[in-house]
């Protein structure tokens, strides 16, 4: 039997085509409303605050703004008006019906943002409504609680709102991401090796640094929800600054790097350091270079650094989602979760 | 024998009066600096990163300026400008050594930052040369590898800056803050319990919001570098939005909140949750309230909110040390790491 999750995960390609068709027409509108503002700031939880992290480095090292992630607490929980004037405000839902994130959105206007919502709930759902500008994916109806094909467009998302914003990147690298995908769910590597190797670990290290660390967050996150994995999601330099001594024989990690990335070099010297301590080291992308210095690889995409977050995270849900069956987990359906999450 | 881990956890007391007593007087010198600036900017790794969310959330929920984490590779690896006229950026490093922190820092300067620097390396250490302002803590010679006495002096001279921005808090309160630590050391609560809860578990997930995050975050690390638990340091909300399925039977909760905290019946709710699921929860802090809600309870201080993270940690550092003992790991050593780390 197939999932819902590995069908989900198969209609990524076309849901990338429709999210880039209907956004990319929309950068001016992005244009203008950034024009009175100098910073993002990135309002999301769970899932969508990993594509949130890819949006703040895309911002960061390609548009020149900073670029940060809210602390929703401090709208919902202590109440607090803080000085927002100048910041474009960027809420990320994929229902577009978590209050706390609604919320959150309505008192970053309040604290003097303008705002952006990016849903996949559609243009009447309550974020869509509440925000001055409404970004919609067009991932379709995703059913397994793992977000897959939401993940990768609200992504896609983020990258049209960075070009709106000036970015110093080439438009048309967009357009190789749906086939480049499509490869990776054809051929994701050394899949099996990498399901054996996690089947009876406890946990797992993931690590990623720069535009990568998104992936590794998200990863993490899917591996937790799905495998009931203690995977912690980490940048390599933070991993060096504590957690590496949970690195052991016993637990392995997972590496991902972008091909042509600066923070490469750093990734492979990592999965080095992991092999020389005794423990596998699985690699997702980075090319020959992370690959041969890993213990099994998964394969990247064959995109440029910007846009290969959208493929760098098909290993890891191809991978979660085989995981899953082979510890006798329903992928679709984890314990403990529902598909639209309510905090306050 | 004594561990120097525990001997420096019981000096956190005369090092935090040290501290305030050089640092109080120095809110004028923060004012004048901050006055061009509306925001700020915290650039650290590690443990001092920790202390950073403390001085997010703080800065945010009580000075009424947004405050947010920077991300060094922005900086280092993709040496990238971004516009940083009107941000305070202040880099918090023990050592006032870490290359990576001290290069970002000059990096903000060059992008248009006023600079602060939160060391207990000295003035003469680069960190403190870089920067407009160094607020040098007083915590003494550290030497166990885990960072305790160097990490509560971090927060008691981020409470300082939070009064420099003219936090609307009393500062008074900071004065009482010794001696409640020094009542945590004499009674932590009931640590035997949670060191033998802990003692067989390949993982903990340590959670706690708001003001009480930056005390899950550090408490988690000190877990994961002294005692190798898979050890994930979660905000509740966060933890409802995935990683709430890795909650079994075998997953016990290490639960954080401070007794007058709007975060405390969020808090209590989740201990609830936990236990409800067959797990055990672990409390620290949040009063009555929490503690009867858990399975077995760790000490909170007798502080305001705003200053209670500095009391929050002990009963965490205590229980890190004693759990490294109970499992024949030397807390002052653990595998892997150094006391000054190098990250690029």
């Amino acid at each position: 039997m197939t999932t819902r999750m590995r069908t989900e995960i198969a209609e990524q390609p076309a849901a990338l085509r429709a999210t880039l068709d209907a956004l990319l027409p929309r950068t001016g509108e992005i244009r203008a409303l950034a024009e009175r503002t100098r910073q993002l700031l990135f309002i999301a939880r769970g899932t969508s605050d990993n594509a949130a992290v890819y949006g703040r480095y895309l911002v960061e090292s390609h548009a020149g703004r900073l670029a940060a992630l809210a602390a929703p607490s401090i709208a919902t929980t202590y109440k607090r008006k803080i000085d927002l004037n100048g910041v474009l405000a960027v809420a990320i839902s994929q229902s577009g019906r978590t209050e706390e994130i609604v919320e959150t959105l309505v008192w970053a206007k309040d604290c003097g943002a303008a705002t952006v919502g990016v849903t996949n709930g559609g243009p009447d759902s309550p974020l869509a409504q509440a925000a001055d500008l409404a970004l919609c994916t067009e991932a379709g109806v995703e059913k397994a609680v793992p977000a897959t094909k939401t993940y990768t467009t609200q992504l896609a998302a983020l990258a049209v709102l960075a070009l709106g914003l000036g970015a110093d990147v080439d438009a048309d690298d967009l357009a190789k991401v749906p086939d480049a995908v499509d490869k990776l769910i054809a051929d994701p590597g050394d899949l099996e090796t990498v399901v054996e190797g996690l089947a009876d670990k406890p946990g797992v290290v993931v690590s990623g640094r720069g535009m990568a660390f998104s992936t590794a967050l998200e990863t993490a996150l899917k591996l937790k929800e799905a495998c009931y994995l203690h995977a912690m999601g980490l940048s390599y330099a933070d991993l060096l600054h504590g957690p590496i001594a949970v690195v052991d024989a016993e637990t392995p990690a997972l590496l991902v790097a972008a091909e042509n990335s600066p923070t490469l070099p750093g990734t492979v010297a990592l999965a080095e350091r992991v092999v020389g301590a005794g423990a596998a080291a699985y690699t997702i992308g980075g090319g020959t270079a992370l690959a041969s210095a890993g213990t099994a690889a998964l394969n990247g995409p064959d995109l440029p650094e910007w846009v290969a977050p959208m493929g760098l995270i098909v290993p890891g849900q191809l991978l979660t989602e085989a995981l899953a069956r082979r510890l006798g987990i329903d992928p679709d359906a984890p314990r403990g979760l529902n598909k639209v999450t309510q905090t306050d």
